[in-house]
Order: C-alpha cells, then structure tokens, then sequence
C-alpha cells in the first residue's frame, strides 16, 4: 500500500493511493486507519509530506566513497537532528537561506516508524517499520564546514522533503536505485544495498538511545554525488520501488 | 504567573499556581486559557513536564569558563538539539543509560516560546516568550567526547528535565542566580547575567534557522560546575524567581 496525506477542504487527512485516484481514510496510519467512500482524483490532490515527524533522526557518512566518507569504515552510525519545523512534502520549495552560501541536496532513504520504538532489536526491526519513502537530507554546507556541528546546517526550515507516498510493501534488502536528478541530470544513484549501516541496524542503534514515535523518520544516509542546488533548479529524488519527490529550488 | 502542567484522573491539564492551590485551567497557555473553579491541592498535584515542546533547542559554551569553554569568547552560538522524548518533569528520574559511564548534569535557564516565532528581531525577541523554567542539560559525556557530535550523546530519555513551573513575569535581564546541588552540595552557581550569548540574541539567533513553535524551548546554556551523576543520587537546579526542579538519578 502507498500512503499519502493531503490538504482537503475538510482539512488534512490521510488517503491510499488506488488505480483510480486517492481513497480517503479516517484516522491516521497509525491508529483508527479505515477506508471512507471518498476517491480523490490524483490531479485534485494537494499533497503533504506524508508523514509528519517528531523528529528526523539522520545518519551521516552512510555509504563507502559518500560524501563524508571517513577513510576507513565507521564503528558506529554517527547520528545528526533535524527539527519537524524542517519538514517539506512533494512539491513545495526548498528555500536557500540567506544565511548560506553553499546548499547542498543529498538524497536518502526515509524510514517512517509505525509503532512506539523503544530498545528494538535488530531481528525485530522490521516489526516496528510502518514503510518507507524519500527523503533529501538538504545541507548547508559552509555552515557545517564552519561549525563542525550540523544542528543549524541542516535545520532550517524546508531542509527534510519528504514523499511523495508511504510504500509498505517495501523490502530494504532488495537491490532498489536510490538516484537524485537537479534539472534533469543524474547527480547521485545507487543501489541501497550499499549502505554500511542496514535499516535493521539504524533502528536499532537508535532506539537503544531514545524513544521513537509513530511517524518518526530515519534518514539512512546520502550515496557520493550530493552537490550544490541554486535558485531555479529542481530537484528530484527517486526511490525504486516508492516514488519520485520534486522539489523545486528558490532563494530566500 | 506561574504555570504547571500535570496529570489529573480527566487526562493531562494546565494550571496555575495560587496561594491555596493549583487552579486548573482548560486550554493550554497557548491557546484558549480559561481558569476553572477547581483548585488542586499542592499535595496532590502529579506535576508533569510544564511543556512539552515539539523541539528543545541548546545552546553550548554560553558561559565564559563554562564547561565546554573554548579560550576565547565564540563568534556565535553554538546549537544542538534535545528530543522531545527526552523530556522529563520534576520528580522524575533521570536513567543512566547502560551505553555510557560518565553522565553529567548541565544546569541551564530554559526560555519557553508562546507563540509561532520565525525570523524575530533582538528587540522583538521577548514578545515571543511565554516565560521561563529551570533545565537540566544531561550529557552522556563520554560518548560526546568519542563521537564530537552530540545527537546521540544529549537525546536520551529522560535527558532533558524541565520545571517544576513557567515562570512568566520573569525578567531575563535580572542578576539572577542558577545553582545545581547534587544530594545538596553546591555543584553549579552563578547570575544569569554571566551568559554569554544573551536570550534575545539566541530567540533571534535560532528563529533565524528554524520556525519556533509554541512550548518549544531553548535551554541558554550551563555555567562552570556541570560534573557526573551516579545512581541515588538527587540532582536539584534552582532558578531564582522560578523554582527548584529536582529529580532522582537511576541506573537503567
């Protein structure tokens, strides 16, 4: 099944995605999650990120030859934040803060957690997966660079698209393309099975730290390629299997 | 006023603190604030968290001489972020985490935001506060030491105590002062007026980055002090004006 959530003259709600267009749904995927009669056609549909975290849990320095590849492979997964407020669904612009020079898109697998996650073995990883999605982990990197620190470099607001659907019929250990198009040209693509770090695994390591929420999301890592976007351009990340998730860029 | 949140037998409700009680009010501090009729007594009140923010933002090295004090005065502040799954209430413990051997306290005035704050001005800053309460920035410093990163080592649960109560007449260009007593002896003292980085600046610093919501919180900081916890042991911060937010340490 690949969910979606939209803006309806009813305010937002949640729908599935069906051959002939959008069935709403009451409740939330998480909970109370039951199909009405409404179909929305797809052209009709005002898309949001599909997911609306608590909180992103990314991980940087994920794939071999990434764009922060270490030398050597790491011991551990190292963890960054990004605030809720940083999150953008398909099609809304991604905004180049004033602040920055030097924004970079870095396309990623999101995993979006189903169910209170607390202490998760890796072998019950699974279990507590509600599907996945596409993410781009956008940066600013001369901020980064300057402060050794990613708190603000990957926080401001429109920095976390996500979308455009929930797919939860989706194996993470099946050879799937994760690519990532500005303007047309293929700028980042990989298999996700290069990760260094598995699903399982991230899952894991970080609920052995905290509490994760339904809807709670994992960036899983960006593969070498991640570059610079200016005003104008369009970005696409593509997950095989999920979706493509556009995001046009503007400046500030 | 000053404002507390707790657990009552009809769910979760606000309230505030009156010479013969707590008076429970419907709504949140935020939005549709109405006193009721009923006053709890003190004794009987299970305090919560005052807030629970969607994000807590922190602030390091914002005392001369602080912990992570770096030899001269920083150009700006330095961020990170807590979860909100971190954040607990007076009264509740603090878990030490079995992933780590040296768990510090952080003492820190934590500056509630009352409403949606993006992009504010210094001198617009304090129109945007609903008020203040004591925080403790616990820190599994080994792990920050090990990783230079401090997602993993600032977001576990429990790591974040906020309270007992939002002081909202409280004026952060006061000399006052910020102490932490662990099982009473005097760990962390100082006026509050030896930050570096003061509360306008820093609401400005990050509304610049990220849109702040309303309970969201930015803890400023904590002073020269900030040392290791064990099991049994009783962590008090104390801020004058607001109160003593005092929690119990255990081993997971």
């Amino acid at each position: 099944m690949k969910i979606v959530r939209m803006q309806t003259p009813e305010g937002i709600r949640y729908g599935a995605v069906e051959p002939e267009g959008i069935r709403i749904h009451d409740g939330t995927p998480f909970v109370a999650w039951q199909p009405t009669e409404v179909v929305v056609d797809f052209r009709e549909a005002r898309l949001l990120s599909p997911v609306f975290p608590t909180k992103v849990i990314g991980v940087t320095a994920n794939y071999a030859s990434g764009p922060d590849d270490a030398g050597s492979l790491p011991e551990r997964p190292s963890l960054f934040m990004k605030p809720s407020t940083s999150v953008i669904g398909p099609g809304q612009a991604i905004v180049l803060p004033a602040l920055s020079g030097q924004v970079h898109h870095g396309a990623a697998v999101a995993v979006v957690i189903g169910k209170v996650a607390r202490k998760v073995a890796v072998e019950d990883a699974s279990s507590v997966v509600l599907g996945y999605t596409a993410g781009n982990d956008i940066t600013a990197l001369d901020l980064l660079r300057e402060e050794g620190q990613p708190a603000r470099a990957k926080s401001f607001d429109s920095f976390c698209p996500l979308g455009p659907a929930i797919e939860t019929e989706y194996d993470p250990l099946e050879d799937f393309s994760l690519e990532c198009h500005v303007n047309g040209v293929l700028r980042q693509g990989t298999s996700i099975n290069d990760m260094i770090f598995g699903v399982a695994e991230l899952i894991s390591f970080v609920t052995y730290v905290m509490t994760l929420l339904p809807g709670d999301v994992i960036l899983t890592g960006t593969p070498p390629g991640a570059g610079p976007v200016k005003n104008g351009d369009v970005v696409e990340v593509s997950l095989e299997g999920v979706g493509a998730l556009t995001n046009p860029v503007v400046s500030e």
